[in-house]
């Protein structure tokens, strides 16, 4: 190779890899993926609990699947804007059964339930993660599929209560809860409700939202979530979303166990 | 062009592009930022609501401007540390009519309603913001302009019920609370107290401190908020914040707007 | 030099500055930290403020120490994925007297009390501001050091405490409380129980967690931290947590320290 074509291609290199990205005068890019090896610098009890402890042991404990997990650990990561790790979970959660259609849709129904700029913080590294599988967009959902049949009585008592509650204060957050929540996002069939219950109630957790639990616990066990894997759930949130949020959130789980367990 | 020209001119790029940001074995950039077609590949109906829905139909609502709009979704970017949206937002809302000035206010106003690396987070994106556009330092507020007239006695009621209950616990804070906010802060002219307020509600609210939104939203309206523009506002935040703490955010808003009526 | 061996030199530094990390069709970096001129050119009252009033006074009240307030900072950064500031202020808090093992320690501990992914995010920077101070694996702690002795009675107290409320609700997190918390992590020498206390309270405040900052004052108190300290502790949370969530914290410090009065 002459210096001039090894030039060239540096050149070529160097736009594929920065340059494409540039933006004014500094270069934009995904956030860097710490090793093992990374984490064995830092803090050796941190590397080995990550291995044998959390994924060697936590993962696998009966009473929630290895693929409820996985929404559960995105749910955190996509609603607290964690995108280190999110390469690395996107990718487990695929090889853990969640489908590309449902990681797809987690990103689209977190983007309600967690702020826009969440689901907006993910797609470069989801597209990555897809285009590494080469996952297409012929797996995803069509922008309007035929929707999930409404369940009139349960949305007549919702609207009633939000109406009175909701709409002398806010009326158009009324309009976009039944027009853009209730009757779009949740009727979309790419994501069972029962799963998109599992994802809501593990962002409430991770953002300390236990005001909004009881209302969508109860809504998680109706749409099929077993009280058993709801308090698993607990064990998955206190690693990815910390302890005290998990802790707080137990008194609302408790109470929702109970009052269900009477009525 | 030789060989050795063009060498030389990709080591130029390389160093503006990459290398001026290297540390240590690791180069340092900016969030990389995704594109429309970047979110189709990864959730189509998301890509179609944000363009159709969010900015086609949110953004365009009466009851609240455009440019407060930006100012809500700076304050929930911000105090959130939602770095990949800033560069849109930044523009969009300087497009809005937000000028530079106000834009580098509510960045300094939110290092202390968010915390200091909230705002240290925003610096290089808004720099990079105000190059494109030719925005220099001219146009910002200089270190320590003329201040706003103090009410002194709207200020003797803070400072006698923040004495009381805090003032045992914690003198430091006190006295940078009147220090550094309400004798500096609030009284700088480069944001009016209005927007002051805007941004304080709106970050108060994406963050779920809704023990604060009592006092400031009051405060809100007493610098000029409209009622009609607060109950907007959660139009707003309910998208880029989240509905559940928009939701949480509706009983306090519902209170203060009774008993201001009442009042 | 050549032509040819400028251009081998280019490809090299390309190498080690964006393409080792490149993945996908995207380079992954760490964030690009800004400069006091950086800020300047965004907010001249925020470079001022940062420099004059936050670095140049608060820092140096007393009632806390320089290295306290570098515990509390961090723990505020790494609670809330702050990664803009970290290699800013784990060289300060190096420079300001906390050990590498402390600082490994402090990254471990918030992984249990913020999330495995705040811990994670900051592993790339925290290796390269070892690296670059030649800090070595031999200066942290080994994975399974001797642990301190365990205080039998506080912990059958917070075991039957523990065991009666959150047992029967979720009983793996009660088995991961006591199994990796309190009869470990609690347990390891390389930060003090105070400084874990310090970093602990630190954390909850940073986060809005109000509900369980009784239980970790008072024993951030019964661990040695003197409530002149744990009052200043207030002062530095204002700053980089943000004065609202400092607000709320303040009526419960005010309670523990009435509490622990009387008692």
């Amino acid at each position: 190779m002459t210096a001039g074509k090894l030039a060239f291609s540096t050149f070529a290199v160097l736009l594929s890899a920065c340059a494409t990205t540039e933006k004014g005068s500094m270069t934009m890019s995904l956030p860097a993926v710490p090793t093992p090896e990374d984490a064995r610098a830092v803090s050796p009890a941190l590397a080995h609990n990550t291995d044998s402890l959390l994924l060697g042991e936590v993962w696998k404990r009966p009473g929630l699947s290895p693929r409820d997990r996985s929404l559960v650990t995105l749910a955190v990561l996509i609603s607290r804007g964690q995108t280190v790790e999110m390469a690395y979970h996107f990718n487990r959660a695929l090889d853990n059964g969640v489908t590309p259609l449902e990681l797809s849709e987690t990103i689209n129904h977190l983007a309600y339930y967690s702020g826009w700029g969440n689901a907006t913080a993910t797609l470069l590294i989801a597209k990555e993660v897809f285009a590494g599988r080469s996952i297409g967009v012929d797996q995803l959902a069509p922008v309007s599929p035929a929707r999930l049949p409404l369940d009139e009585a349960a949305e007549q008592a919702r609207v009633a209560q939000v109406d009175n509650n909701v709409g002398p204060v806010a009326p158009g957050l009324v309009e976009y809860t039944t027009k853009a929540l209730f009757r779009d996002l949740w009727l979309r069939p790419g994501l069972a409700p029962r799963d998109r219950s599992l994802i809501t109630v593990s962002s409430l957790v991770a953002n300390g939202q236990v005001a909004q639990v009881t209302f969508h616990l109860n809504r998680a066990m109706d749409n099929g979530l077993k009280q058993s894997e709801a308090s698993e759930m607990l064990t998955q949130l206190a690693f990815y979303a910390g302890w005290p949020n998990t802790f707080s959130a137990v008194p609302v789980f408790k109470d929702v166990f109970s009052k269900r367990q009477e009525g």
